[in-house]
C-alpha cells in the first residue's frame, strides 16, 4: 500500500487483454486493485491465470463469486460446447422452484448475438468495479473490453462505455462532486495484433495468460479465441510464449 | 409460473417503499421475481420481512449476498451507530492483505453525503436486477427509490435513473433490439404520506414491513426512518399496523 501512488481498479480475467491493462496501469505507476469475477465459468484456470498475473505485478487482488446469477450460456454451462449452445439458443429462462433451485429451459436467441452472451455481464462487472473503486478511493477502472473482437456484444462498444460513464457521473458521490471515477478502455478500438504489440512493448507477462476458450493447457489452438490470438502473433512476426497442442 | 403474465423483477428490501412496489406489480397482474440484497447489513430482520412480503404475494424470491464488497458505513458496520459513523467518516479504505482479508481504515467524507452512503449501491442492485431480468425474460424492474426522502443520495434521483436507462438501452441485447428492460420507479417523486396512501389503496401488507433503522421489533419509533414513517401515517390520519416501543 503506497499512499503516494494513484489507485486504479483493473478488471482482470487472466486473458491477454486484461493482462495488457495490468501492464499499462503498472507502467503508469498506479497502485493496482485487481478484480476477478467467477461466474461458474468452466475454466477455473482463468482464475489461476489472473492470480499469477496479479502476483506478477504485486497487485491487490480480489476474486468475486457472482454465483448462479447468470443465465445458462456457452460460457457458464459446463455441458454445452459453444456450437451446441448456439444451436439451442443461449438465453435461458430459469424459473426458480420453491427450494430456490433453478431449472433451465432454452429460449431462442437472435443469430446476431453470440452464443456466449451472458446477460448484462460487463454492466455487472463494471458496477462492482465502481463500488470497489469508490471504496478504495481509486480514480480509474481499467477494462480490456474490445469492440473489434466482439462485434455482436452491445456492452463492448464505445457507446455503451460512454453511457456507463454518464451514469457514474450523475449517480455517484464522487461524480456529483466533479471527481468521477473514470472507466478507462485503452484497448477498445485496437485489433488483436495491436493489443499484442502494445503488450510486448509494456513487457506484459503473456506467458501467464489464458486465452483458450476451453481453458486447456496446452491451449487447443483451434477455438476462435486461440485462432485470433495466434493470428495476432503471426501478423507481428512474433512467437506466442504459451504452449499449444497444435501448431 | 404463469406463461400468460408479463414478468417483472422487483427489488425488495422488506421496507415500506419496496413493498408498495410489490403491491403495484401484483395489482398489474405481473409475475413477480423479487430480489433481495444482503450486504452485511445489521438488520437480518430486513431479509425476514422481505421473505414474508414475497410469500404474501406468492412471488419468486431470490436473496443475493453481496458479501464484503461494500465499504464500511453506518449501514454495513454492526459496531458503528450512524452518528458515530458520521463523525468518523463513512467511506473506508480497505486494503486487502495476502489472505484476502480486509482491514478498514476510515477516511473523511464530505458532510453533504449521508453517513449511510454505500458506494454505488443502487447501481449494483440495478445491475443485478438487469442481469436477472434478461435471464428470466422480464420486461420491467421495479425499484422503490425515492428522491425526496434521500436528498443526499445521487443514485436516488430521476437524472440517475434516466442515465441508467440509457445505459441499458445501448448496452444490452434486449436494448439494442428495441425491447429494452425498463427501470420503473413509481415512487421516485412521492413523499412518504403519498407512498403510504398508495400502499393502503393497493392493500399492501404493511404489517409485514420493517422500517426501523436499527431493525428493532417493536420498532424504536425514534430513528429518522421510524419518524418519517410515523409522520406519514399521522398526516393521513391512519394508524401504522406495526408495533413501536414509543408512541
Amino acid at each position: 500500500m503506497d499512499s503516494y501512488r494513484e489507485r486504479a481498479v483493473v478488471i482482470l480475467s487472466g486473458g491477454l487483454d486484461s493482462t495488457t491493462c495490468m501492464a499499462l496501469a503498472d507502467c503508469r505507476g498506479e497502485d493496482i486493485f485487481a478484480l476477478t469475477f467467477a461466474y461458474n465459468q468452466r475454466h477455473i484456470r482463468e482464475i489461476e491465470s489472473a492470480q499469477a498475473v496479479a502476483r506478477h505485478y504485486g497487485a491487490h487482488h480480489q476474486i468475486i463469486d457472482l454465483g448462479a446469477v447468470f443465465a445458462a450460456s456457452a460460457l457458464t454451462s459446463a455441458e454445452i460446447r459453444p456450437e451446441v449452445a448456439s444451436f439451442l439458443g443461449a438465453a435461458g429462462v430459469t424459473p426458480l422452484d420453491a427450494t430456490g433451485r433453478a431449472e433451465t429451459t432454452p429460449l431462442s436467441m437472435p443469430a446476431s448475438i453470440p452464443a456466449t452472451y451472458v446477460p448484462a455481464r460487463n454492466i455487472l462487472f463494471l458496477a462492482y468495479a465502481l463500488s470497489f473503486a469508490e471504496k478504495v478511493g481509486a480514480r480509474r477502472i481499467y477494462t480490456g473490453v474490445n469492440a473489434l473482437d466482439n462485434p455482436g456484444y452491445p456492452d463492448c462498444r464505445p457507446e455503451f462505455i460512454a453511457a456507463f460513464q454518464r451514469m457514474i457521473d450523475v449517480g455517484t458521490k464522487a461524480g456529483t462532486e466533479g471527481r468521477s471515477v473514470e472507466v478507462f478502455t485503452p484497448l477498445i478500438e485496437m485489433n488483436k495484433a495491436d493489443i499484442i504489440r502494445f503488450a510486448l512493448e509494456l513487457d506484459a507477462p503473456l506467458h501467464l495468460t489464458l486465452t483458450c476458450y476451453y481453458g486447456e493447457n496446452p491451449a487447443c489452438g483451434e477455438c476462435d479465441s486461440c485462432r485470433l490470438r495466434l493470428e495476432g502473433f503471426k501478423l507481428l512476426g512474433q512467437s506466442d510464449p504459451i504452449s499449444y497442442r497444435k501448431g
